[in-house]
C-alpha cells in the first residue's frame, strides 16, 4: 500500500505526526490518567457561552453566512481589544476563523508561497512550522537560549537568518513551550527590523493574559504598532474562555487585506457557524470574571508546580513569565521522547516530549498546568516517586 | 496602501472573488427578496439535529477530540455509505472535516503540490478552481458542451488534457452547476483512464441523493471502484439535512492514508467541534424521512420551475438530471454579470451568473430551486414581466 502514500503530493506525504500523538496513544485510556501533555485546561465551557450558541440553534441560525465572520462577533473583538489595549479598533481589521490553528495557516497563505521562508524562533509549537511547510515555503528556525535570567531571544540571530526569500518573522510571545516572554524593546527591536526588511510580522499572542510579569497583560506588537504595519495577528477563543473544541480564532490585520482573508477563507472552509460564533460574542462580552478565574488559576497552578519541583534535586526549571506550560528538564534524562513514554506508562502522568517542539526543545518536557491543583500535586508527586529509578 | 497587497503571496493575493458575492452585494437587504443565488436551501436544520448537537454541550464536550472525528460519527458515515451503496465500508476510511470545501481543499493538498495540474470539467462550481489554484497548483478545465440532449463531457476531451504535471481528475458528479450526472459506462471509463496513467480521482458526488433519474441515486464511483483505488471522495452534511452553516464535511478514502489526513487536518483547523459531530450523528441516523422530502421538495421545485419556463419564449433549459439548479440561458443576453445585477436590483430576484462558473459557463445564469415554491413562482412571474424590458 505505500504506493498510493508514494503517490501523494510531496508537501501532503511530509507533513509530520504530531510528537505529542505518540505519547498520547500510548497513556490514553488508563483510569489514573493526569493528562498535562496538551494545551488545554480541564474544565468545561461556562454555561452561558454554551447557552448563547443553544440559543441561535433555537432561532434557527444554520445557514451559510458572512466569511469574515457575523458582525457581532467582529463588533465584540474590537471592544475586547479596545478594552486590553487602551486604543480603538475598526471591527473591519477583524477576520472570524475556523481556530488559532486556521488563523496560523490562513496567514501563512498570505504571505508566504511556495519557496518562501519564514522565521520561527525554537522551540516552538510544531504546528507552526508544520503549517508553513505544508504549503511549500520553509520555516527556519532561531536558536532561542535558555540562560540563568530565562531564555533568551537575540535580534542578531534572527537577522541573521533573513535572507531574499524571507517573507516573515512568525513571533509568538507569551511563548508555547517556554513561557518565555518579549518585553517591550525587544518587540520595538523586530517591529525595526521588519519595517526595514518589509517583512511580514505573524504575531501570536493567544496567551497575552496569561502573563505573570507586571501589569495585566504581556507587551503587545498593538502597544507599538501603527494601523497599517504589516502586522498578521492570529488568535483564538481556546485559551481564555475554556472553548478548546470550539475551533473558533481569529486574525486582526489592516483591512486593505479584507479581500484577500475572505477568499483565503471562502476556499478553505467557507466560514464558521453562526451559533459558535454567538458562543464567542457571549464570551467577549460576558467573559470577564471567567478569564480573570482562569489566569488565577494558572497563576496557582503554576506556583504550586514550581514549589514542588523545588524539592527534586533533578529537575531544572525557571519560572515561566507567560503562557500556561512548565518547559523543563530533568537531570541525567537526554531521551525526553522515550522519557514521556515510560513516565506515562508507568505512572499515568502524560507529559509533551519537549523532541516534539523543534530545534533546542529535544531535552525538556512540557507540562500544562491549567488544570486541577490536586492533580497537579499528584502529578508532582509521581514524578518525584518515579525519577530514582530511572 | 496596494503596497499591502503587494506583498503578499501571489498563492494568496490572487485568490479570485467569488463572482456570486457582486451580485449578492447589489440586493442584499431588500425587503422582497428571492435569494436563488446560494447552494443553499430555504429550511433550517431539523430539530432532532439542533437538540443532540445541544445536548452534547450540555454534558460539556467542549474539548479538543479526534482530529479524524468523533468514532460515533465515523461508524454513522459507515452505515450510511452501506445502506446508499449496498456494501460494507470501514469505519477507517471517513476522515470528518469542518465543510466539504474543507474536503475539497485536503484533497487537493494531498494529491496536487506546487506546479501539479488537475482537471476539472467545465463549467464547475467556482470555488473548485481556486482551492487548487490557491496552493500552486494549476486547474486546467476540461470543456463540457450542452448537446441537444444535455450536458455531455467526452472521455477524449479529458485525455488530451492529461500532461506529466497532472496528478488529479476532479469529478462532480451531479454536477453544480449544470445538473449533469455521470452515467456508469462514462465512470468506467474515467477510473480507467485515470488507473492508466496513475491519475487520483477527487470525487464530489454532494448531491447524490438529488437525482431524478433511475433509483434513488445518482451512479457512483462506489459502484464500480476497488477499496484501494486513488479515490479521494469529497462530500458534506450540508445539502442533505440542511445543514450548510454547520460546516461539516467528510473524505472517505483508502485507510492507508488516514494518518496523512489526520496531519493535515491537524495543520489546518485540527478538528471538527464534538458537539457539531453529534448533530451530523443524529442527521446520519435518523434523518432518513428528512432527507426523502428534500429530494421531494427539490423535484417539485425543479418540476414546477420548468414548467414556468416554458412559457417564457426566450428562456432555453434542459431539464436537469440531479443536484439543485436550473442553469438555462436567455436569447439576447449575452452579459449575464450584467443581467443579474440588472435583474436582483430591479426585480429582487437573485441569481448566480454563469460567468462565475468559469469556462462554457458564461451564457448561462445559476438558479437554486430548493426552496418554496410560492417563491420559485413567483421568481418566475417577476422574470417573465421584465424579460421584455431588456
Amino acid at each position: 500500500m505505500t504506493s498510493l502514500i508514494d503517490r501523494l503530493s510531496p508537501e501532503g506525504r511530509n507533513a509530520p505526526e504530531s510528537g505529542i500523538v505518540e505519547v498520547f496513544n500510548a497513556g490514553w485510556g488508563r483510569d489514573d490518567l493526569i493528562p498535562l501533555w496538551a494545551g488545554e485546561g480541564d474544565l468545561p465551557t461556562p454555561e452561558f457561552i454554551c447557552r448563547s450558541a443553544k440559543q441561535s440553534l433555537d432561532r434557527g441560525e444554520t445557514f451559510y453566512t458572512y466569511q469574515r465572520g457575523i458582525p457581532q462577533l467582529r463588533e465584540a473583538l474590537a471592544d475586547y481589544h479596545k478594552d486590553l489595549y487602551g486604543k480603538d479598533f475598526s471591527p473591519e481589521r477583524f477576520y472570524v476563523t475556523g481556530s488559532g490553528m486556521q488563523s496560523i495557516q490562513l496567514a501563512v497563505q498570505a504571505v508566504a508561497g511556495a519557496g518562501k521562508e519564514v522565521i520561527v524562533p525554537s522551540p516552538a509549537w510544531p504546528n507552526i512550522t508544520a503549517a508553513v511547510e505544508v504549503h511549500g515555503a520553509r520555516a527556519v528556525p532561531v536558536a532561542m537560549r535558555e540562560e540563568d535570567n530565562g531564555w533568551q531571544l537575540h535580534l542578531d540571530d534572527i537577522e541573521a537568518t533573513i535572507t531574499p526569500d524571507t517573507t516573515a518573522i512568525f513571533l509568538n510571545s507569551p511563548c508555547n513551550p517556554t513561557g518565555w516572554v518579549a518585553n517591550l524593546d525587544l518587540l520595538k527591536e523586530v517591529l525595526n527590523l521588519a519595517r526595514r526588511h518589509k517583512l511580514w510580522i505573524i504575531a501570536d499572542e493567544i496567551y497575552a493574559l496569561f502573563y505573570y510579569g507586571e501589569g495585566s497583560r504581556a507587551p503587545s506588537f498593538y502597544d507599538i504598532a501603527e494601523e497599517h504595519d504589516q502586522i498578521i495577528f492570529v488568535n483564538s477563543m481556546s485559551k481564555n474562555w475554556a472553548m478548546t473544541g470550539w475551533r473558533i480564532g481569529w486574525i486582526s490585520a489592516p483591512p486593505v487585506l479584507g479581500q484577500v482573508f475572505e477568499n483565503l477563507i471562502q476556499y478553505s472552509t467557507s466560514g464558521v457557524p453562526s451559533f459558535s460564533q454567538w458562543g464567542a460574542v457571549a464570551a467577549l462580552r460576558q467573559g470577564r470574571e471567567f478569564l480573570e478565574a482562569q489566569v488565577a488559576r494558572a497563576r496557582a497552578g503554576r506556583d504550586c508546580l514550581l514549589k514542588g519541583f523545588q524539592d527534586i534535586d533533578r529537575v531544572r526549571v525557571l519560572p515561566p513569565e507567560g503562557a500556561f506550560y512548565l518547559f523543563f528538564s530533568i537531570d541525567g534524562v537526554t531521551d525526553t521522547r522515550q522519557f514521556a513514554l515510560d513516565l506515562v506508562r508507568q505512572t499515568g502522568v502524560g507529559l509533551a516530549p519537549g523532541t516534539a517542539f523543534g530545534m533546542g526543545g529535544e531535552n525538556y518536557l512540557r507540562l500544562c498546568y491549567a488544570r486541577r491543583q490536586d492533580h497537579l500535586e499528584e502529578a508532582v508527586r509521581r514524578i518525584s516517586a518515579w525519577l530514582p529509578a530511572i
